[in-house]
């Protein structure tokens, strides 16, 4: 508490509240405009940065975000520690077992989805770096690698969230673009901090406590082969022993984080950056099966909502990317990296036999490049190797590439986004207290809800439900029905949903009466979409305890959120 | 990543490794001994710190853990933010409806329970300062107000835990302590916020933004006020649009953080301490039923892991416990503490129509301090109301009452700790693969292992078990069986465990074959062990897949470590 006076206290609380505050909200608006997160998370920095705040109002901004002293060094200080923890909750996504069992495509795909982008950026940088940015003299080379490393890293946790939504994760190719991302991630990885120690040096700091490179990087590759093997090895035989004989799962977290920042100080101490240390850290930990689910979640759900975008955001308060922002760079290093990526990942999994569709579909995929390539970016900018017109152009081709990822895999494979019965419902399709009695009337009642504002005739769905009903009653069990059907002429399924307090018989295997009634109409043709609807809704009604809550809702908000959490939580399991 | 250079980062995450390491490590050390973690998180800083590392090595204890420049800056603002973030878990945890159930009780003990104890600590440090410290000339009113306040807050997490060990938390006489523990804690950090705006503004610093005492006093009390009667109803309705709306759980575990930090950020503001901004907020967010468990879990669990014991090792940085060590003001401060709060609660608890031997169990539980006594002392020792020894004693009383309180309960009340059947395995009474074939042959099997090394007659054992065995088979299902009986002159329960590959026949209910046997012998006259041990197994067997996983595990590591992870996820949900 001493080491920072009172002021100094409350300027650092409220301005890294105001940082995550923001970031979060933008995050959220992102991820309503189904936009990653970290969009939103950069954005919120670019706001308080010198960007935004500072044009409108430099005295708060300087106020808030000091550029020195105290508060800066203790936001500093932090925004470390986030990095070092949000690499660790990165590493453990990386299943080195996913990546042996998809050996040879994976091999292939990431070879030439690295080499090609690589080959590209370095030929580009080496021989018209004018394109790029004014290279400082005897910089060249360093800059010519760190460009190339750059364009041939993929972002894993991206991928594999296009991947879950358009439900590709675990088919074969969802797997082979897993797999190769995996090996991308760890090689490219490596060749970066091989690139480090050489920026390090170059930068002439007292970095790599004196090491030369040589020494440095074969300390490196040591200290990677040891933890992917013997460290791995360790892990997996004292986890349970903490589990068994430690308190849980405080004895487990706590033996994460102290690793994951001693392994960052150690990575530091060699000249490569502490992010390094704790992600090789990350993929130890994450490879063992004796890690709980429930370990793994505490851990990624913390870290992704409060250490992550808090690095994001201060990211924005470094640059200022209006005036940094230069048309050349951008369209330069959003177009090699593209070309390079998508060309070589398709060429890969050609060669490793997979049809063209496919083919182009994992090129595509490949192509996201999120928030790692901004890390690297970050690093270089520290240590001098780019300049910050080449860091924001670095930012934007990670963000469009990103962004623009999932819709072109969507379109090779016309294959539309998992729906989730969720996101289809809205208050004014929802009675808290249905008038209805009966089957027929309860049908009738949210038939007359659903048409409301659509150019649906009410008898004609009411009909089509009736006939589908009287088919096969549609009680579910625990007091769901599912009354449904298909509609010619919709494009887009819809939901509306009745709460009865005293239930209403839909004939179900139970015996109980429905007290929460789903009207589902979908396409005539999109069979998929009604298939999902009915599955998630079985899927939640299967524990008991949910629709019976769900029931108890006091109105639409609640109805929403306890579906909402039950959803996340059977995720997390 | 810049702010601190390449050598500061290294430095910086070593030692917060180094910091976490130690106090979880010690932690355990203390939770293996029945003592409060926190003890063992505040001996590590000592181990760290000047008293001992410092002592032995004073080179490295600088280079660690400097007290001045950007490493000591980026420390002190990760540890305040610690701080701030344990505070809203300690609030989350008041449940003030908790405290209007057991209203007249609990106003009474509380009562009696801070004015006796205010009374006295305030007659002696007004009186005979000289006992205490050397009172600067001028503070005599502050120091007499501070130390009558710190002697009066209880510590709720400490207490509450003592309850749940002696199985006491939902009987008449654990709600009465807890809600008691509440009205107090809530009451006496008001009181502490007035003081603590008296010792700003009498440390003459540039606190309380230049507000007088009285515009503090005031805003204190209209913010705690505001925050829980308006914060309160405003956080109960918008939680369950935020689990609606916005990502699952991130939405609410970032607001909640995002929350924290600006109550803190404006306490600090005016005044006290930003502790008391989070701590307030955490008691209206904790109170709103919309807090899912899963959501108060994660940030408990962190929070608990990592922030905290960061906190409590960065005590034992500050100050030499060897040099500043002095018996008078220990002796004097334990005495005082003690006394007064231990008469002033029994005396409540008469008057509020207890029996004699609960009202003495209600003193010694309320007397436990834990980590708020070292919080409170810790900020008049950087406002400079107290001088080092002072803080030592506050910080031994502190440990000492939280040390003795559950002992001296369990003596009062003749009441056993609760039996967890998981703390009475050991490897030694683990077999992997069973050779009996049948029931007799197991129990045989067990209790030849379970004998070895007591006094126990074998025969005698087998033939017990087996007796009781023909009375009602003991197959639980899930193919789990439970022989036991009671044993003459047996001082302990004792288990010992087999996993039987092929099964045995239990008889039981489901009709499948045990595969984990677990033989138990509970001493003659204790009814309650026996009880608890085979409820604690029944219900372990209640969950399938736990049995199963159990009878798959390579050895008795893997053994207890599925056993105590399926036990902490119990307690969780």
């Amino acid at each position: 508490m001493s080491g920072l006076s009172h002021s100094e206290v409350t300027v650092f609380l409220l301005s890294i509240g105001v940082m995550l505050g923001m970031a979060r909200a933008m995050g959220e608006l992102m991820r309503r405009l189904h936009q990653p997160a970290v969009l939103g998370e950069i954005l919120a920095g670019v706001i308080l940065g010198p960007t935004i705040l500072g044009m409108l109002n430099p005295m708060a901004s300087q106020f808030l975000f000091p550029m020195e002293g105290p508060v800066a060094v203790a936001r500093e200080g932090l925004v470390t520690v986030g990095i070092v923890l949000f690499l660790l909750v990165a590493g453990m996504e990386v299943d080195l077992s996913t990546a042996f069992r998809q050996g040879k495509a994976a091999l292939s795909v990431s070879f030439f989805g690295m080499a090609i982008p690589f080959a590209l950026g370095f030929g580009a940088a080496w021989l018209a770096p004018g394109l790029l940015m004014k290279v400082p003299e005897g910089r060249e080379l360093v800059f010519a690698l760190f460009f190339a490393t750059a364009l041939c890293i993929s972002a894993l946790p991206v991928i594999a969230k296009i991947l879950l939504d358009l439900n590709l994760f675990r088919t074969d190719m969802g797997v082979v673009i897993v797999a190769s991302a995996i090996i991308n991630d760890l090689a490219g990885w490596l060749i970066f901090a091989v690139v480090l120690s050489m920026m390090s040096t170059a930068a002439g700091a007292e970095g790599g406590a004196g090491m030369s490179v040589t020494t440095s990087i074969g300390l490196t590759l040591l200290f990677a082969g040891l933890t992917l093997t013997l460290g791995r090895w360790v892990l997996h035989r004292i986890l349970p022993w903490f589990q068994a004989h430690l308190s849980w799962p405080a004895g487990v977290l706590g033996m994460a984080i102290t690793m994951a920042l001693l392994f960052g100080a150690f990575t530091e101490w060699i000249g490569i950056h502490a992010i390094f240390g704790s992600f090789l850290f990350g993929i130890a930990l994450g490879d063992s099966r004796h890690l709980r689910e429930r370990t793994r979640a505490t851990l990624d759900q913390f870290i992704s909502t409060v250490f992550a975008p808090l690095f994001f955001a201060s990211i924005g308060l470094k640059v200022n990317f209006v005036e940094s922002f230069a048309i050349g760079p951008v369209v330069v290093v959003l177009l090699i990296a593209t070309l390079g990526k998508v060309l070589g990942c398709t060429l890969g999994a050609v060669l490793a036999g997979m049809n063209r569709q496919e083919s182009w579909a994992v090129g595509f995929g490949m192509n996201a490049r999120g928030a790692m390539e901004i890390i690297l970016g970050l690093l270089a900018l520290d240590y001098g190797v780019i300049d910050q017109p080449m860091f924001v152009a670095l930012v934007i081709m990670a963000l469009a590439t990103s962004m623009t990822s999932g819709t072109l895999m969507q379109r090779v494979l016309k294959r539309q986004a998992v729906v989730n019965f969720a996101d289809l419902l809205n208050a004014r399709c929802f009675v808290r207290s249905m008038k209805a009695q009966d089957r027929r009337g309860a049908i009738a009642e949210l038939s007359n809800l659903i048409v409301a504002g659509t150019s649906l005739d009410r008898a004609a769905v009411e009909e089509a439900v009736w006939a589908r009903e009287l088919t096969m009653p549609t009680g579910v069990g625990s007091g769901v029905a599912i009354p449904h059907a298909r509609i010619k002429g919709l494009t887009l399924p819809l939901i509306a949903v009745g709460i009865s307090d005293d239930g209403i018989d839909f004939d179900s295997p139970d015996g109980a009466k429905a007290r929460i009634i789903f009207l589902i109409l979908t396409p005539e043709n999109d069979n998929g979409a009604q298939l999902q609807i009915l599955a998630g809704i079985g899927r939640m009604a299967s524990n008991r305890k949910v629709p019976f809550k769900l029931a108890e809702s006091s109105g639409f908000t609640e109805f929403l959120a306890t579906l909402r959490a039950d959803q996340a939580e059977g995720q997390a399991h």
